[in-house]
């Protein structure tokens, strides 16, 4: 295995109530569900993407934080979301 | 399957209503839908351009998070969208 | 197919009224049409150059997000257009 | 066919009146017009550099939006054009 | 084994009290656990992705340093958490 | 043919009077003329350097805009060009 | 043996009390103690991630400095930490 | 012919007079003039540095733009030249 | 012997106090001291991680400069260390 | 001959008074003046350390312009020279 | 020999009394004394990292350049050194 | 010989005095002197770091500008040195 892998892109994932889904969708010709994590409140999952990893959904109230800014999935408001960067 | 995908530019969406779709397009010499991806209100979609996506469409209410800025789908009045960056 | 095209510039076009057409022309020694895209009112499309793809065209009221700074299609005013960067 | 061209550098083009030209010149040891393409009020094109284009032209009430800031071709009064960057 | 693992990107973690779990996910084509590391109030852990680890996991009380930012666990209340950025 | 030369630096030439002349110089060991474009009042080029043009010359009252600010060729007046940057 | 590992990333960490202990995990496929290293007050250590090591832990009171900002571990109050960047 | 070249370091010559001169200095083992190219009141050379040339000379009253500055051949006085930057 | 040594990180370690220890540690598989440096108030070491060592532990009164920050080992008092940056 | 010396690392001297000297001295293992060029007054040199030369000497008075800042050599009074930078 | 170690870090030693060591310390598996350099009152040294020396101690008042600020040997009293950056 | 010593470090000298001596010191096992060049009052010196020289000593009083600041050899006084950067 090469060693590059180490150097993708990852973002984090902070739950803010429990049962929030980060689920995994593949790489390849298909994009089907591959794997799924649950996090309960408080909880944070630091992913990259991988070989075998090139989306990922989240369902669920929780914040990510990426390269493009912050995102919090439970503000859809009047105003409705902002990007904090 | 070499490393490199791993670091593929990828960007964020914002569901901001139930039934967002997220149609990936081939990258090859045709272009055509190959996976469409439903998102509810709240949920979120992070991903990356791959062999085989080199375009996606979004339909619905929805927010992006892309390295040229934030848009929204739903804030096409008079004074227009904007970029937030 | 090698990997490097997940890196190619993207832009993203966000549809400000029915019937947008992206259109993609070809890269090779002709410069042809090989695909065009229909976008509605509040659609949005996120599109790298590729292998087939080496300028796009776009027909209607539109946002685009590009490197450059922010175009707007249908602000030809008086004081024309402006970057927002 | 190698993968770098959908890195090379783009530029977008925002025709302020119908029938604006764009203008490819080949890259080759001839200079000679291969392909023109033209915009109407409103359109834009955004298009790279490729192996068979190494200049291009353009005529017509437009502005383009480039590195080294964006150039319009339609005030150049007594104050003449200015660099918006 | 390679030399460029030790570029890889890296994160820390504070355990605010004890009994924080970090768990490593593998990057394999199956995502599981292979690792749990606990953490006492007051402990901290720098960590590398690996070949081996795409992604952890933290359970308790904790601040995580990342490259998006500074994220808190424990403060998930009315206003939620901010990104210390 | 390799694929870099799409990689290569150009510039902008806005033509502020008919008749402006833009004047490629050979690469090789010789320096000599091998092409000249006409540009009038408006018409704008965007240019590489190839392999097979090193150097440009421009006759004729025009904008240029380049990585090192904004050379304009008819304002050479008491105070002197100045380099909009 | 390849150059690169001086490339690595490293981090400095300062005691606080004595019987600080730095602690090294294996980059291995399995997660497993390797080496500990003891730091009383006042004492500092400059190390890097290796071929051997992706992972450290810290105990006890200390201060650590990472590109992530300054980490301190004695200092988990009503307030608590705060990353000083 | 290899493509780097095209990326290679350029410069812009602005002349201030008729017969400004820009004199072309060999790259090899020996120093010597190659080539010598005039230019008149308002004419522009952009020029890169190529493998035959590796300096260059200039004769007359002339504003350069580098990287390191701008450079005013004919502004001598007392205050002397200053650099834009 | 590989050049790329010549590249790796360096710090900076002022002595504040007579006999102020520098000590290697290995990168090896083990980690054990291979080397200690005696420096006396007022003296200087500028050392790079080497193929041979990839980790150093000081100890003494002294300042440390690195790329995360400026660090003194003497001023561990009620406010404690602050990052001089 | 390969491309990359035409990347070098260049400079700007401007005369500021007749018969200002600009030595080439060799790179290989003994240093030797190879070339002298003479400077008129308002006269510019741009030159590229290249194969055969890694330093150059300059006699007279003149205006350097190099990526550490402008030096002067006619300004060496009670204040000394100051680099703009 | 390989060229890039023209390429490798440099500091800059500025000597403040006569008599001022530089000493520099091999790269090899054992860390020895292989060359001093004596500086006085006035003397400056600019010396890189090389193949044969990966540290370098400094014995007497100087003042050090370096990429993470200026240090001062002979300022170490009440409120100690400052990195001045 | 290969091509990329022309990219190497360069630092600036300006001598204040006559006499002032510009030594080379070899990159070899042995350091040793192996050129001096004399500098007068008001001459300046470019060099770059090469195959055969790594460190340079500057006797006499005179100005170095390099990539950690400006050095004067003149001013040891009260205040001391100070890193104009």
């Amino acid at each position: 295995m090469a060693d590059s892998p180490v150097m993708g892109e990852y973002f984090v994932i902070l739950a803010l109530e429990n049962g929030v889904q980060v689920i995994g969708l593949t790489r390849g010709p298909e994009t089907k569900f591959h794997h799924a994590e649950k996090l309960d409140r408080g909880e944070v999952m630091i992913a990259q993407f991988t070989d075998h990893t090139s989306a990922i959904k989240v369902r669920g109230k929780a914040v990510l934080y990426t390269k493009h800014g912050v995102v919090r999935t439970d503000d859809l408001g009047s105003g409705g979301p902002t990007a904090g960067r």
